[in-house]
C-alpha cells in the first residue's frame, strides 16, 4: 500500500495536518510502500528540547527516560510539546519499501543520520540504553519511519560519527552558501565564530574568489581569534549584532561605504536583523539562517530605512546540502581539526 | 547642521538604537539638513493601533484624542506601545533641508503620503480636528519630519486622496509581483480577492503573459465572485489556506501535477506558511507579503517536506513601489472601480 509522500496517511489527530504540526502520528513500524523503516541507533534531541526535559527531570535519568517515553506514547514522535522541537536521529536501514527499492541510492543495512526533525518521524521506543547529558544524544533500541519526502544522508566512512552530526545538524547553511556566492562578491557573515558559520567563511571564500571579499563578524574576543587563526576571512571585526548603527559604521570602514552584496546571518540570538539590512547594499542580499530572525523585523526594518534589499528565509534544506556541508571538512583540515576539539 | 541618514540624531531613548526601535525621539521641529519638514493633515493610525485605542478609549472621542496625544508626548511618534505598530501620514511639504534642495524630486506646497511607519516619524500634534472612527484616519494640526532615508509618494491629480491612500498601504505587493514574475511563469496569488491579492493578479497576469498561468486562491465565495468579475484569473480555487493538503490536491490538479513557479502570499491569518511551499515547484519561490508569516513554521516546514523552494521576505519597500502600484488603477478601470466601493 502506498502513503502520501508527506506522511499524512500517519496522521491520527488532527486530520488534514501534516505530520510536523499533527498532535498525534501513527508509529505503527509495518511500513507502507513508500517508506523505509529505521533501526535506531541514537537520538540526538534538539538542544532546546532536551534542556527543557533535563529541567523537567530534575536532571535525574530515570525521570528522563519516563518523559522521553511520555512523549512518544502520545504523539508518536519525539515532538516535545513545550518547546515544539525535534531533532535528528541515527539509524542502519531495516527495510526499503516496493516502490523506493532501486529508485534511491540507499540499501539495507546503510547507516544514515535523517535531515526531517524528530518532530515529524514515526518513533517506536522500546529500551532506553544510555543518556548522554552533555551532548544531547540517547542512544535506544527502537525503530523509526522515514517518508518518501523524507531527506538523510548516508554517513560517511572517513570521519567519526558525531563529526558528522555536528556538521549535518546546520548543513544547510554552507551549502546555501555556495549556491548564492558570486565570484567579486563581498559577503558579510555574522556570528562567523560559530559552527555554521565557521563552515560558511570556507564556503564563501573558495566561491567570493580571490575578486571577492569576506568579512566575519564576531562578538567575543575568543571568536575573533578562532576565525583569525583560520585564515579565512579578509577582514574580522568584533561587534555587538544587535547594534546595527555600530555595525553599520564598521562595515562603512572596511567597504569604503559600499556595503556588502551579501550578508549571512548565523547568529544564535534575536534583535539582529537591522544590522544585517543595514550593512548590505540595496541591490544586495541577506539570508537568514538564524532561527532567531523576526519575520516583522525584518519586513518593516528595511521599510522603514528604506532599503531595496531582497531577503531570504533560511530553508534548512536544499539539494545535496549535506554533501556540501561535509565537503567542508575534506578541503579544511585546520576547521575539521577545529570541530574535532569543541564537538567531540 | 547634517542628521544621520537614518535619522539615529533624534533618538532620545535609547542611544544607539534605530529610531523605530526607541523608546523615545526627539520631535523638536526645527529641522537638520538632510530632514524635510511636513504640515500633516491626516494621520492612517494602522488598524491593528486604532482598534486597541478605541477599546481602551471605550469608544469615547475625547479619550481616543488622550490617548493620542499621550502616546506622542511620552514618545515623540505615534507608536502605540501596546500594538507596537504606526501607520502613515498625509501633509503637505513645508520646508526642505539646505542639503537635500534640488536633489530630490519634491518642493514646498507638495503633498505626500510618507511611506515609513508613524513609528519612527517624529510627530507633533498640536490640535486633533477629527477622528474618522471606521477607517481609522484622523485629521490634524500638526507637524512631522522625514529622515533622508524616508521614503514617500507625491499623491497623485487623478485619484482621490482616499483611494490612493488604500493602495500605498500595500505598494509593496503589486511592485515585488511586477519584479518576480517572468514571462510564462505560473503564479498562485494566495488570499487573491483582498486589497492586495487584487493587485497583485493584476500584476502577474500582465507580467506573466498569454503563455503563463494566474491561479487566483480565495476562502470564501464572495471573494471568488469577485475575482471572476474581474477576469485577471486562468483558474479559481476556493479553499482554505491552512489546510496544506487541501491546496495541494487542488493545486496538482489545476497544473497537471506540475505545481508554480512562483506563490506569493496576501492573505491576513496565521498558519498558511505550508499551503504556499507545497504548492511551488522545488525550483520556484515563495514570496511572503503577509505580516503573519512565522520565520520558523517557514525554515522548518520547507525542511520538513524537503523541499528546496526560495522563500521571501515580505520587504515592504522596493523601488517605485508606489509608482508601480497607483499605475494599476490608471491600467485597469475595474479594479479602479471596485477599489472605490469597498475603500472610500
Ligand atoms: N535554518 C535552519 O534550518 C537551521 C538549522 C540549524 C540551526 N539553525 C540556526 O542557526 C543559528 C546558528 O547555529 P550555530 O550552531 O552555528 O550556532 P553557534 O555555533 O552557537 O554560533 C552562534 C554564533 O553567533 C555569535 N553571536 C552571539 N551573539 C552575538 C552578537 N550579539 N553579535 C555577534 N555575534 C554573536 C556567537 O558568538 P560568541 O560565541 O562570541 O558569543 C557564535 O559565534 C541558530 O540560530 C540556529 O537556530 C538554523
Ligand atoms: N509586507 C508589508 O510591508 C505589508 C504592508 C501592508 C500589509 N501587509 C500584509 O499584507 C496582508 C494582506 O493585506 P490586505 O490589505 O491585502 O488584506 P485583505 O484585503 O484583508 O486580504 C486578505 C485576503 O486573505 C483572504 N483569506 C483570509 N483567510 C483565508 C484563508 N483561510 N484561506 C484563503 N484566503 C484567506 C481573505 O479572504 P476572505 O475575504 O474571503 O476572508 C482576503 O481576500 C496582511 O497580512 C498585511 O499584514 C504587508
Amino acid at each position: 500500500m502506498k502513503g502520501s509522500k508527506y506522511g499524512t496517511h500517519r496522521v491520527i489527530k488532527n486530520k488534514g495536518d501534516l505530520p510536523q504540526p499533527a498532535e498525534k502520528i501513527d508509529n505503527n513500524m509495518e511500513i507502507y510502500d513508500n517508506e523505509i523503516l529505521i533501526e535506531v541507533k541514537t537520538l540526538n534531541i534538539d538542544s532546546a528540547s532536551f534542556t527543557q526535559i533535563k529541567k523537567e527531570a530534575g536532571g535525574d535519568e530515570k525521570q528522563i527516560e519516563k518523559i522521553m517515553q511520555r512523549i512518544v506514547n502520545n504523539r508518536g514522535k519525539h515532538h516535545n510539546p513545550v518547546t515544539g522541537s525535534g531533532g535528528m536521529l541515527v539509524g542502519i536501514v531495516e527495510e526499503i519499501g516496493e516502490d523506493l527499492k532501486g529508485k534511491i541510492e540507499l540499501e539495507v543495512g546503510d547507516e544514515i543520520a535523517t535531515l526531517v526533525s524528530l518532530s515529524l518521524t514515526p518513533l517506536l521506543i522500546e529500551e532506553i540504553l544510555e543518556i548522554r547529558k552533555d551532548t544531547d544524544q540517547v542512544d535506544i533500541k527502537g525503530k523509526a519511519v522515514l517518508f518518501e519526502s523524507g531527506i538523510y544522508a548516508k554517513l560517511p566512512e572517513d570521519m567519526s560519527r558525531n563529526l558528522a552530526l555536528a556538521v549535518l545538524d546546520v548543513a544547510g547553511a554552507p551549502a546555501q552558501t555556495a549556491k548564492l556566492v558570486e565570484p567579486g562578491d563581498s559577503v558579510l557573515i555574522i556570528g562567523a565564530g560559530g559552527k555554521s558559520g565557521t563552515l560558511c567563511l570556507h564556503e564563501a571564500q573558495k566561491r567570493a574568489g580571490i575578486s571577492g571579499k569576506v568579512i566575519a563578524l564576531e562578538y567575543s574576543q575568543e571568536g575573533c581569534e578562532r576565525v583569525e587563526s583560520l585564515g579565512l576571512a579578509d577582514a574580522i571585526i568584533q561587534a555587538d549584532a544587535t547594534k546595527p548603527t555600530e555595525v553599520l559604521n564598521k562595515i562603512e570602514e572596511v567597504t569604503n561605504g559600499e556595503l556588502v552584496d551579501l550578508t549571512i546571518n548565523c547568529v544564535n540570538i534575536p534583535n539582529t536583523e537591522l544590522s544585517c539590512i543595514l550593512a548590505t547594499k540595496d541591490s544586495g542580499k541577506v539570508y537568514f539562517f538564524s532561527m532567531a530572525t523576526s519575520f516583522t523585523a525584518a519586513a518593516l526594518g528595511a521599510e522603514g530605512v528604506g532599503k531595496d534589499t531582497e531577503m531570504l528565509i533560511g530553508n534548512g534544506y536544499t539539494k545535496n546540502h549535506s554533501e556540501i556541508a561535509l565537503q567542508v571538512l575534506r578541503e579544511n583540515e585546520d576547521i575539521k581539526e577545529l570541530f574535532e576539539k569543541i564537538y567531540l
